[in-house]
Parts: C-alpha cells; structure tokens; sequence
C-alpha cells in the first residue's frame, strides 16, 4: 500500500533525498566512512555544510548583509536565542498568532519586556490579528511574528512591514521555502528544519549581521549569534548529518524549480483540499478564509468520535498522522513541499468517500 | 581497500549499526516512513526514546535517583547549562585538565564564581593534576572534571571522590560507556554522542534529579533541566534520528557484552598501541605515563614534517583522520568502542613500517 504521511514534523522528506542519502548512508563519496562517521573538521564536511549554505543563500535571494546559522535546538531554541541576544532590557513587539508565538513572547519577558501587540488568542487563533490594530511600541528592539501557525492552521498571506528602524524577525518554521518572499525586509528569520527543510535537530537561522553587535558579554558562547557566525556555524560540533539532509532537500528544491515552483505547487495542492471543505456539508475548516495556511490544512467532522473515526480509518487507508495538534484536536493535514499532489488528492478521495459513508 | 578511521569526533560506528540503519532509512519498522519522518509524537518514536533511555540505565546501571535527559547543543551547551542551572551565584571548583575543560570554567563565570582547583596548563595539559594537590572551595556548589582529555590524550584512571555534599560533574564526551564506572558517585556526567555513543547532534545528560530543583526561575525554558524531565525530552521537537542511532549503538554494546566488556578490549587496543609507542625510538607519546587515554592516543615523529608525511601516506593506506588536533598538532588515534582490534593492529604495523623507512 502506498503511504501518504501527513505529519506536521518530523514530516515526510522527498523520496529521492531518502534513496540518495540511504544509498551513500554507509560510504560517502568513496571516503569508506558515512557522512555522520566524518570529521567536521576534515575534508568532506567543509564542502557539506559550505553547499547547504549556498543553496539556501541562492533559494532565498539572500544578500552579504545576511548571515546564515545553523543551530541546535529547533525553533524553541530561538524562542530564547533571541531576546537573549537582540532585547538587552528594551521593549519587543509579538504578534500573538498561536501557541509557538506566545511561547516565543514569554521567553522575551525574561530579558525586557515582551508587548503583544495583537492578539487572536481569545478566538482560539482562528485568524491573524488584522495589521491595522496592531499596538506597535515606538523604537522596539524587534517585531516577533510567525509567519504560519502549524497548530491553529492560519497563515499571514502578505508578509508585514516593520516601521522604519525596527527589526522584522519572522518564526517560518512551517512555511520557509514554500513560498516567494522578500527577505531585506526582515532583520532575522529562523526555522526548526523538520518540516519544509530536513530532519528534526538544526535550526536555520538567516540574520542581518549588523544585529550582532547588539550582544551584551553577559551571554554564554553556545547561545551568541556571533559564535556561529565567526565560526561559521562549527565552534563545536555541528549536527552534521542534519546539516548534510538540509543541502540534499535544498538540491530537490532547486532541481524542481526553486522557491517560485514549490508556491506554485502548493496553492495548488491547497486550493484543492480547501474547495473540498468549502463544498462539503460534512467536513468544516474553523479558520478565518482570508487567513488560511498552504501548509497545514485545519478540519473538522461534525464531531470529536468522528474526528477520531476518520483519523483512525484514514490511516488504515495509507493516509497517516491525520490528528490534529495535542492542544486542540480535531483533524489536521500538514502538505508540505515534500508533499506531493498526488497525496492531497487521494486524501481528498477518502474524504469524499468518508463523508458519504458517515453523513 | 578497508578503510579504518581514526576521526576523534565524529567517528566510526559500528558497521553493523551502520547497516541497520540504511536498511530500514526509508521504512521503520513497516510504517512507510524513515525514522526521521516520523512525528516524535506518535505511535513509533516513543518507543524509541524509550528504548535509548532503558538501554542507557542498564548499561551505565542508574538508580531511579537520576533521570536521563537528551538535549541539543553538544557538550558546549552543558558548560553553560550547568552553571545556568545549578551555580546562582555562588562557587564551583573545576579541575582545568585540558581545553574542554577551561572552556567550561569560562561560562561558570558568567554564573558566579569559578575556582580553578587544579590545573596542568603550564605543562600543556600533558598529565590530570593529582588529586591530593586540588584546591577545592569548602561548600562549592559542584565540583567538575573531564574524565578523558581528547586533545591532549590524557584521562582520569581513577574517578575522585568529590567532598560530602558536593555534586561531582563530569565531562565524560570522549569515554562514556567505554569503562565500567559507579554513577552512583556523581551528581550529573553528560556526553556529547559523537564519539562513543552515535552521531553528532545530541548530548546524553544524567543528573540526579534532586539537582533540577536548584535551578532559578531566570532560566529559558530550553535551558532548564527541569523541562527536559517533566517532558522525557520531548517539550519541542528531538533530535529524533540521532537518538534512534543512539539506540542502536547502546543496543551494540548490549549484544558485545556491555560496558565491562567495552573496557576489557579498550584496555587491549590501548596496552597494544602504547607497548608499541613505548617501545619506538622514533614515535613518542608526549603525556605522562600514569594518565594515558585509552580513547585518544597522541603521539609524535621526530618533526612537525615527519607528522605530516605520517598522516598523509597513513591515510593513503586506508587509515584516515590521524592528524592531532588542531590546537596542538602531531599526530592522534582515537579509538573509541567501534573501532575494532583489527584497525589498532593495521595502524601497528602502518607505524612499524614507517618507522623503517623515515628512521
């Protein structure tokens, strides 16, 4: 049987990034030895971690006023990271979007003062708090947002602007590279890998170097940006094998296109999925429309036993982790980049199928 | 030709662990998916963390006194975890036996005071300072050793005894699960994977869990021990893969006997390596006699050119990654638990040979 893995991350990875690294898993390049076997220090992983960086710096049109981090710890990791680094006893701004939002902003309050400048929490995070009611601090050290909500299933359709002085930093966590985004509007951008980039273990953090300097001495080496960046990302061991995924599911994106085919790939995959819940009587989305995410599609039955049937009669069908996040249940199809059409539409038959058998 | 790699970190893996993991990289155990896209949260991986976990507590035979944590960030992150979370303010003794060592005292200071016990600097860390010689600070709040120097090639024979009441801390990266030791005797030991235990990309912690309470509520939740026990390191995502590998090695070392039989051929590879160096007039070891590592073996030629001749013809016959590190030069064999008698012999005579033709 087929197996569409729907996970929300660790998620499915491109089936050809998963032959070549099986294939070279044991031997690479011929060194006798497998890339986590190897040296960071000698002279196969220089190259590794050397690609993955250019391949994200091409991907995302970055310019030398950017640097490129690879950290350990994940998203969460950066929750801390960057208040530590960036707030110095100042004001920040958090757009509160979702739980790994409100997360971040409660990190913040441990080094200055963490603003929530909007709010969808009382609405169960049904939408992204509209632009005009933000309450903006005038002079914050930063703008924290997150660009999509995996948990709640909304996703900002236009990327803000900062006012003028003020960093834009970004969680994209669950929507780096799957769409086309300019990246000089932001001051830093981070995310976990594990959903559109690789495997679980490495952060992908993008910086203005200039932001760097902000850091007072008071910060311990392993959590100073300015370890990674003088170091190029190796004053200790890095996560190489992690890092090696990361440039083999870049070269998969740049093969099938680059950024701009991955979108358009995936607003067709979603427009899919989201005209069925439109058309069902059965099947209901509980997010705003104008607000939805291309990553992860929210839904629901008429109730928690179905939710809980679907889930169960879909994953014997192929099509797993179809559950949605612990905190607010119902169901949840994460489609991203390594997700391919076919997936989306042999969830939709199912579903199809499952609404007439329970309607 | 075979190929025998003698990396300080990342290392070889045991070939059979090696294998097992390509064979099922793209399908766990029937689930369609590779270990490292599958959700951490669902049905497959708990066991596999659980796993890791049990073989860890039988292997090093833990008391229910301790919790066994898996986090991000390497040995390095631990030199400032430790203080972050269990010195407040006031003093640790550390025992500067080589340059992991310094570096961890470094970011104690950030946290309070660090006293420099002992140290062997001035002789360029060829020894461990004797015990009877430490000055240690009555009440400190831990007292932290490294139990194997990597760079330097020396390491602890016997483990101290830390005075009553105080938490003995050690950096056990570079001998972990090589020899038997008591866990009971320490207050927390952690260990980057990359050497003894798997891949690169996570550290096994072990603390007892009395410890957790000491941390102050000033800590980021990603850097407090107590949120890596309350979520059996799960509160954000793992670093999934690498724990599943170390699950596999620990399983290795289960099937070859366990820890006391690790040691039994440690102690062979070494004895084999050392009789040799001891009897050469043209290899030397540099450290003192009494603290030679039995995981890294540091030796020298004659001249800075004959080390680099050695390691370049030693790595066109098969046996790679002999260079010293590179803060002190000359040459170095690590020969951690997956190498196996066959590579120390092969590198014998490479070295016999050598010796011969550049006397």
């Amino acid at each position: 049987m087929k197996i569409y893995n729907f996970a929300a991350g660790p998620a499915m990875l491109p089936k050809e990034v998963m032959l070549k690294a099986q294939e070279e898993f044991v031997n690479f390049q011929g060194s006798g030895s497998g890339v986590m076997e190897l040296s960071h220090r000698g002279k196969y992983f220089q190259p590794v971690i050397d690609h993955a960086e250019a391949n994200i710096r091409e991907l995302l049109g970055l310019s030398d006023d950017f640097v490129v981090m690879f950290i350990q710890g994940g998203a969460s990791m950066q929750f801390a990271m960057i208040p530590m680094n960036l707030l110095n006893g100042g004001t920040a701004d958090y757009v509160d979007s979702g739980v790994w939002g409100a997360k971040a902003a409660k990190e913040a309050k441990l080094y200055g003062t963490a603003n929530i400048a909007a709010s969808s929490k009382e609405s169960k995070y049904d939408h992204i708090p509209a632009q005009s009611e933000w309450k903006l601090t005038p002079g914050a050290a930063y703008l924290h947002i997150t660009s999509n909500n995996t948990v709640a299933g909304t996703q900002y359709q236009t990327l803000p602007e900062a006012p003028a002085g003020v960093p834009l930093i970004a969680d994209m966590s669950s929507d780096i590279m799957s769409r086309v985004f300019d990246a000089n509007k932001f001051g830093l951008f981070y995310a976990g890998a594990q959903k559109n980039l690789g495997p679980s273990g490495v952060a992908l953090v993008v910086m203005k170097k200039e932001l760097a300097e902000r850091t007072s001495d008071k910060v311990p080496t392993m959590l100073r940006y300015s370890t990674y960046i003088e170091n190029g990302s190796m004053f200790n061991t890095p996560p190489t094998f992690a890092i090696y995924m990361l440039g083999l599911v870049t070269d998969w994106v740049k093969a099938k296109g680059g950024v701009a085919a991955m979108e358009e790939i995936n607003n067709a995959k979603a427009a899919k999925l989201y005209a069925f819940l439109d058309d069902s009587s059965f099947f209901k989305s509980p997010v705003a429309k104008a607000d939805r995410s291309r990553m992860n599609v929210v839904f629901r039955t008429p109730s928690d036993e179905l939710d809980a049937k679907f889930v169960a009669e879909a994953k014997a069908a192929g099509l797993t982790d179809l559950k949605g996040h612990r905190l607010v249940g119902g169901c949840r199809a994460s489609i991203y980049n390594a997700m391919p059409m076919e997936g989306v539409e042999a969830l939709v038959e199912f579903m199809k199928k499952f609404e007439l058998e329970n309607k």
